[in-house]
């Protein structure tokens, strides 16, 4: 891709894995984007700018936000857009087969050695982590975020901001409610409510009303 | 393969990703048999057509049947026997590594992304789906399932038409008799009898004389 | 790599998983070291000879310890030295992707079907088994051993000698004390000392002073 991508969001560590995703799909990462002050995880070679010195340039690229937190990559997305940018980028590590019969929309990350069944529809702005398995006729709502090591079976439907974390499993059919939270390890076997946490094995609802993941809801009208 | 591979049984979503394996691996669904009636999933592109229909053309040619319940593979099969198909076809993902030093019976399909130890020994039929996980010198029966994302560790002995649930994990050495059936995200730290449901994390048997998966045992005689 | 790598021990099953993985990188097994009476799991084709026959024309090869215990591992590169090995082997299955921001030192093997995060540091002879999934900036000490299917978070720190059984999910930012051992399909939620065993989800310390795994502390003075 001539110009190459911008990486729109430097605070966070996972920006390791992303520049590597990158470089296997044999992209060239523009530019990072310090939105915020603070900690800049961005490799020393990719040029580092403030949201303020983003000019045409660089807007006129294709952007991903690296954020593992819904609301974050929400908000960030939004920054991106009223800076000018107009292209959200979707890269799938070329270690993580995709299938023909898979729709994603814009903006979305699945890290490497991923494994992806066939007929499902993941919405905007999605990130699936190192290993992650998500099942047949899956259907992802917005700024779905899945850790490490999670097995999704078929046919499971995740709602918006939906935080899935390290190694849990979701057994098939199973529906989880928008800006819900399943902790680490937890074997889901049943329908879990829009912003609720669940945890154990099997997963019961410990908490109510949390908003989202790490209290923040992701808004439903999209990025 | 010049005239390609035909699926005997459309009843099942998981055709989605037969059907994908088969494209990665360079090969062709020459046609879909409806062995029953009701849903149909078969991709639209792919001729359907009924056992009645399938003339030495499409039985002379390798079949797979694309069904995860044992005891319905196990019919299939022999329903596609009785039409005249001789060939089953085993079928592993191109995305899965294959050790040399694997043996594995006719009619097998492993899906995208597992991990295969060496040394093993699979029987007819066999099913692994996405991301699951084989231990080294495993011993698998004929008509055995394995969910997505399970771990099986080295020297497992599962037997004929055993269903191991959706990221559940097997230890070394375990033993699990013919027909039982372990529940997703359970971890087996020992044996299991034949014909028992087990669940849980240790799992332990918590229903005796189940038939097999969905009640179903699978015939010693056989495909 | 002309003349080969020699396996130094025979005694473990594993090494099916490590033949097939030198076969799929191009190498080829010069010798196996029976450094040990007992089993030898040393397929027929590779040439086997006693630690006493291992003249210069092996000790001059890269070396490879094909065991899963830690503690054992240490003691057979020490032997390997004491023999006039030099030169310890790491070896990374090519179905595993490997970052270029990732150090490991001398000695690692690395199963196939494994994720690798960026950023990371591995310490030497660690032994990832097939398909677990290692977050970015871990921090492993030497010897470390990982099971099958083990999914480890971010920024996760192990010490000597640690060993994470089959199916085990560590969360982000825990750290495992050297020679700790966590049962299989554990979930650890928070750091665990030195010398225990942790089990259970979620993982609870259940025996301390263990030594480490089987018993066996690695010696902190290294290889």
């Amino acid at each position: 891709m001539s110009g190459g991508v911008v990486l729109f969001g430097t605070g966070s560590p996972i920006l390791v894995d992303v520049e590597e995703s990158l470089h296997r799909a044999g992209l060239v990462p523009a530019a990072g984007i310090r939105n915020r002050p603070g900690a800049c995880h961005l490799s020393q070679e990719i040029r580092a700018v403030t949201a303020q010195e983003a000019g045409p340039e660089l807007t006129a690229l294709p952007f991903l936000v690296p954020l593992f937190t819904p609301a974050h990559r929400q908000i960030a997305a939004r920054e991106a857009r009223a800076l000018g940018f107009t292209t959200p980028f979707t890269l799938i590590d070329p270690s993580t087969p995709a299938p023909r019969r898979l729709e994603i929309e814009e903006g979305g990350y699945v890290n490497a050695g991923c494994t992806l069944g066939g007929g499902s529809r993941i919405g905007a702005f999605v990130f699936l982590n190192r290993g992650a398995s998500l099942g047949h006729h899956a259907r992802l709502g917005a700024f779905v975020s899945i850790g490490p090591g999670v097995t999704i079976a078929g046919h499971v439907t995740l709602g918006d901001g939906v935080v899935v974390g390290t190694g849990a499993v979701i057994l098939p059919e199973v529906t989880i409610g928008a800006n819900a939270v399943i902790g680490a390890g937890s074997v889901v076997t049943k329908d879990v409510p829009a912003g609720c946490l669940a945890l154990g094995h099997p997963a019961r609802v410990v908490r109510e009303g949390i908003g989202g993941y790490h209290g923040l809801a992701v808004d439903p009208s999209g990025a």
